[in-house]
């Protein structure tokens, strides 16, 4: 997608990924390798400024070549380094004045138990690194918990979590280019087993306070990082206001939607933002739903649905991957839910009730 | 631009060009060679469907093509071999009811004098075939002219067109799929040069009768060629209504302004009638300014514009070649205004006067 969106912008993109299946080799440049500094020095080579949209990358690795670069080299691996650690991120939020769930770090079975007994039950244990879309996550409901959690997760950095009772879960998607700064409307998010199903843009029933404590949050984040480039930071939003849950210094699925749903993409906007070049609106156009796509094909017959789109991405059907997602864009209330209810009506694609009701 | 539209359809294009300098080869498949039924054979090996989006191709050859085939071609050879004719496309037009300027075919010098004094000056005697972008034309403006008219053009085939008091030009996009056709609002072009600089979507004064003549006409001509993808027509507002004027079986400038201003570009709707998927919504967007760039660079600090979004062809610059072109999306005439003054105020890209008074 972001090939897809330098393209009009005179951009070509070489991108590097281990496997040479990776989808962008249909639009992009594609080397492949190991992420070692030789190969990646290679790679950077005529390139006018680097980026990643993934995250699970050697980070000592990068910034030393990001220190031989003459070039942008963006978000800052600072930011990369902070979101690959759960308590290294959440304690950034923390020294910012960002609210957060209470959080404990758990060293040892010691530490997990004197944790749980500060922040009680229901409590979630999760690896402070290499936690993806719900995986490396044991939720304690009691106590008696404890052994089974730490039987799976034990011998690992961990944090402890403690159970915070949120109203829905909302992410806020913030750009930084030279000396501007932009923000997408609120986005609410919908997950299921832990991976993103749906997301709404803008997210119903948002003040301007509340959209306000947002940005505030994000622009202190980028801010403090010298960031570039485009950054989503997750919220739960509680009676005692939004709470910072987790943070990507990367485009972000909770901003899909923007491809179609936004003035300008999230795409061309984290673009621009690293080159320097002045950021695009982020007005919204019209309403929008965003739905994953998890292992599965979505049939021609159903783009009859008027404003839906598809974003297939190439790439081998898997249960539960993401594949692809669909941007519903309506002008109105009245018309998302009129196409909604077209698109729940044929069956194409599965949409867990409990979102749609939300809507509904 | 059509390749861009197929990825996330999960389509992917071969594009055959005979040069390897096409832009395609950043975002498709690219076969070069030259258009013989020998090289197009092996090319169209293993495709689900085959279309064009260049009129200058050799239909005998692509027919024999068409024929060995078991998957769809379109649009069909005939809309193709009539555009390629200014004198068949006319005559198509008059055998389908569809009021067109008054025209006369002229093989020789006696013919065009007998058809000067049928018609009267000024009169734009234009060749039959390989007409683009204003060139193989000369308009007469006194029987005085006739000399040097057939000096530059004589010897070739052509058509001589009776001058029409014409309030402005109009086009209209129009698809047809697998049983179905969809009609985009009637878009106002200037032209500068022969050269389309301008178009604005949807096109301001338009009644519903205008819009549903434009659509009558364009229908009569998808039905009567059983005509599969999109098709341009072009036609001239005048008192007496409207008169068509030519007709691009394909994709078409005037429809640039589709990839942000209406629900589906008129890239994926192409695609979808060829497949024979159902057809995407046509209605508009806001309101939307395309603006050609004709051999010109478009510096990055003009997109500081809200509402501006850059196509860039990837094509070597050259003077007055289309090398890309700017679509300015807005919600109301105002903000149009608006942010239209922004970009001349820039200076960042020439917008003839003429045009642009229209909208101001």
């Amino acid at each position: 997608m972001l090939a897809l969106a330098a393209h009009p912008l005179g951009l070509r993109l070489r991108c590097f990924d281990r496997s040479k299946e990776a989808p962008a080799k249909e639009v992009a440049e594609l080397w492949t390798g190991e992420y070692t500094l030789e190969e990646l020095r290679r790679f950077a080579q005529g390139l006018d400024g680097i980026t990643y949209e993934f995250e699970a990358l050697p980070v000592p690795i990068l910034r030393a070549l990001a220190e031989e670069l003459k070039v942008p080299f963006a978000p800052p691996l600072v930011a990369l380094e902070r979101a690959q650690d759960r308590l290294l991120e959440k304690e950034l939020f923390r020294d910012l004045g960002i609210p957060t769930p209470p959080f404990l770090p758990v060293g040892s079975l010691e530490e997990l138990r004197a944790a749980l007994e500060v922040l009680g039950t229901p409590a979630m244990l999760k690896t402070r690194t290499e936690g993806y879309d719900g995986k490396g996550q044991f939720m304690l409901k009691s106590p008696d918990d404890l052994p089974r959690a730490w039987g799976m997760l034990g011998g690992r950095p961990l944090i402890l979590e403690g159970w915070v009772a949120f109203r829905r879960e909302l992410s806020i998607l913030a750009v930084r280019g030279l000396g501007e700064v932009a923000f997408y409307p609120l986005v609410e998010n919908h997950h299921q087993g832990g991976i993103l199903r749906i997301s709404r843009a803008p997210a119903p029933q948002v003040s301007p306070s509340l959209q306000a404590a947002a940005e505030d949050y994000a622009r202190r984040i980028l801010e403090h990082l010298d960031y570039r480039g485009l950054l989503a930071l997750e919220l739960f939003e509680t009676e005692a206001g939004l709470l910072a849950n987790e943070m990507a210094p990367r485009v972000h699925n909770s901003g899909h939607w923007t491809i179609e749903g936004a003035e300008t993409s999230q795409f061309e906007n984290h673009l621009r933002a690293i080159l320097g070049w002045p950021l695009g609106s982020t007005r919204p156009r019209g309403l929008s739903l965003m739905i994953n796509l998890l292992g599965q094909e979505f049939p021609p017959q159903g783009l009859r649905v008027p404003g839906l789109h598809l974003h297939w991405y190439g790439k081998a059907l898997r249960p539960g991957r993401k594949v692809g997602h669909l941007n519903l864009v309506a002008e109105s209330e009245a018309e998302l839910h009129q196409r909604l209810a077209q698109l729940r009506s044929g069956g194409w694609v599965e949409i867990p009730t409990q979102s749609t009701d939300h809507f509904a």
